[in-house]
């Protein structure tokens, strides 16, 4: 049984027909309604659907949760299952489903299915998440909730007690939540080496020398930046901990707070270290780039006709030579070390390490 | 209990004496079988082994189901896990375990294992996939089940109640399904491009100004064909996404089915999206070491000793200079951004992420 | 409840008051340990303790669970969770979980939260494995500390019955097992190997010809030497195949097991191509730094000024540049599918492939 008849309600139906099931559709207003559902789907009214059902979808905003009181009788020893989302995190004292439950104490309230788009339930879980967050206090009902949820090609997660229902109503309004602040850091730290390399190499010599070198823009400011934002992000990864390490050692105690903006640090570790590899990838690319270049080949062809002309058989500098190759077998050696971390990453990888081997690693 | 002496029974009983059970193997001619067997698990009649065992693995054919049906007394009230396979896709109306349950209604049919190899079962699972499905409609039995899949060295997965089995049945037969039309696709567009381009690059001078470039064929034509596919291809993805939209427009409902030849596109998507990715990081590596041929020093050298000789000291031409630095530029930035689509496109990745930071990326 | 007074036991006390529980920790000398654990933590007597508790960790070393013996009614029909490590794998004949059941028959034990560290424990499940394996014989008991963990940020992963606890407590005290024969072995062939070409590229032109080429090694001498690696190690994976294969047409069963040395190389071949891999990428990368050496820019300039001095303007060798050219082009294939075979490796896509898939691709 599906109550409601917007977007989601719609969208359940159609899967729910599609998968194999019988399904009855409660609507105030079953006549004008039913044209939106399809054909297999049987449009009611509400308290003659719950009656024909034995598992609800209750797929009504939380607003009118309390309009369905009057079916309060039908709908007792039902399973109801609470697909609603908020707009807003932790909108609400308690969850929509804890809500739900109180309202209809003599029914089975699982949370569920709100993780899914509507687009997703329509068209079947092809690419991307296909898991379903199923949470409840009754274990018979929660194993029927996912079971359903397995027919419709989900892959439904038991997320324990109801008391997970707050936790999983949060997750669809989440975009991103621990990127945002690295992210706009490396943004920052972007932005201040890019105007300083860029005054360097190509204002300075233009001002002093009159030398147009605007061709350096794109890609030898850009190369000389990225390490240096890369490098100052690998620290921030790094000097938390020693921070950290340090509270603890004033205070003679490793069981004290660490301090808000401590710990907020130590927990975007992990992004900012991923952008620190990602700069320093993306600067071997470039760095690689670099003989691939017109200018690098005028350039070089310059140097060899100028020497010719002037009968100067050797230009090698021992010095320059070996800068050259340990700072390139150093940088190598760094990137293969930060791809070993960056793999790690992975959840499935992370997964499959415990603890010593994941310390171990990092 | 084993019934059956085949390659997966001997392989089945092999892996459960090695996990500490005690088996016992039921065939109709237990002497001349017995040998077949590790000397730790017993082998005898049918009748008797079933009498000793609660849990039973049926590994003989579909076919041969019906043998069994003299047992049906003995079997009553044990667990029956059927571990067949089919040899073609949906080969009958009925799953295997559907088809077994309905033959002994007194059993608890499991259905499980049919996933993992006989050799998997043998040497241990090692690498690979460890996940064994099983499906029923009776949960203590699934529990009993899991458990010794679990102690085998499996990870037991519940894929829910027996609905499941045919799906489960058709896994092992599958073929990576989804890549054969997206594969056979690049691969002709490769040819095509690379036709032309042979045309282009090679044959058309050799004929016009009699010039020998043969040796541009492993290389240069290779990588001018690359970026070609790799554009049609991430073209492919993003097309039926806008064709999808202008449908809905047309008919005005979100609630109509597309036509087959979209729905199937729309599901290849992401297949589609990997192999553009693929090509266009190949065409990344390709670039890259262009400078490193002999070709391209020789070429240089060669463009040196004629200035030289000429005394001509300047080569720099400021158009070419910038077409290369902001070629060069954005092809690092779409491989960025490509692989940014391509890291969570991995299924761990993409269970971490909700649909609205899925979209948001793509 | 939480016996004990330890690191663990605190860290565990953290956890759970953080979460919302109620928790009492029994000590033998409440009043001097009381400071260490939260203030909403309550501390007394053990015997004390044990009465409030339904579900109680018990955070003491195994060699004082006969302490415990005196509270054994008060403890009868409460839930034990062992969360104990040993020092050494397969120290006891059983594991500590199943010892601890033997000493109070009356109690249902679940192993669980040892291959969590006391750190994590404290600081929250941030990144690395968020896993926490539980197993008992009692299915209700499980589903509780299951629900307990899931509360406490953890996700907790059924692994079946009492039987697998030596397996779990066996896990914390790993450090990449798989991966030290592989790793020795690389390092082994990689000394043996850049010892050859450093005699042959550095050591052998000096003695001979007095010619400095000491700069080599950083780059050229690493970058010949990977290959040679990789080879070998590519060579020992398939190797230990084409071996078994033999000792089956030998015996002519494919039912007798192999020797142990084949058995174990059999193990480590995933690890042993992920090495072979990574040297081959690394292999490539510095490949593509070579052109943008310093050196390779004095030899290329010295080279064309030599050319425009004797006015020599052709310096094609067709041999030279198509070995070039195909030699490259290979390398990048050969890359590409020992990419393919390496992504697959990931766990997350191993376990989305079945096993006919698996070995198509391998």
């Amino acid at each position: 049984g599906v109550l409601g008849s917007g977007d989601f309600a719609r969208s359940l139906a159609i899967r729910l027909v599609c998968s194999g099931f019988k399904v009855v559709v409660g609507s105030r207003n079953p006549k004008r309604k039913a044209s939106l559902f399809p054909a297999a789907a049987e449009v009611t009214f509400q308290a003659e659907a719950v009656k024909k059902a034995d598992v609800i979808f209750v797929a009504v905003f939380r607003e009118h949760y309390s309009t369905l009181c009057e079916l309060a009788d039908v709908l007792a020893g039902k399973i109801l299952v609470d697909v609603s989302n908020n707009t807003e995190i932790n909108h609400h004292k308690e969850s929509n489903a804890e809500y739900l439950a109180s309202l209809f104490p003599a029914c089975t309230v699982v949370k569920g299915f709100n993780v899914v788009s509507a687009w997703t339930l329509q068209s079947g879980a092809r690419d991307g998440n296909k898991q379903v967050l199923i949470c409840s206090n009754n274990q018979e009902a929660k194993r029927t909730v996912a079971e359903i949820a397995q027919i419709m090609g989900f892959t439904p997660v038991d997320m324990g007690c109801m008391s997970s229902a707050c936790e999983i109503e949060n997750i669809p309004l989440r975009l991103l939540p621990a990127w945002k602040i690295p992210i706009s850091l490396a943004l920052g730290l972007f932005l201040c080496f890019f105007t300083y390399n860029l005054i360097r190499q190509v204002i300075h010599p233009y001002v002093r020398e009159q030398k147009n070198k605007l061709y350096k823009i794109p890609i030898e400011v850009v190369n000389t930046t990225l390490p240096c934002v890369s490098y100052v992000m690998l620290s921030l990864v790094y000097l938390p901990g020693v921070l950290a390490a340090c509270s603890q050692l004033y205070y003679g105690t490793k069981y004290r707070r660490f301090p808000d903006w401590l710990d907020q640090w130590l927990q975007h570790r992990k992004q900012i270290g991923l952008l620190s590899f990602f700069c320093a990838a993306l600067h071997a690319v470039y760095s690689l780039c670099l003989p691939m270049r017109r200018s690098h080949r005028y350039l070089l062809i310059e140097t060899a006709v100028k020497q010719a002309v002037e009968k100067k058989m050797t230009i090698w500098v021992e010095e320059e030579v070996w800068r050259m190759e340990i700072y390139i077998s150093v940088g190598i050696i760094a990137l293969g070390l930060l791809s070993l971390l960056a793999i790690t990453s992975l959840p499935s990888i992370a997964n499959s390490l415990n603890w010593r081997e994941f310390s171990f690693i990092q």
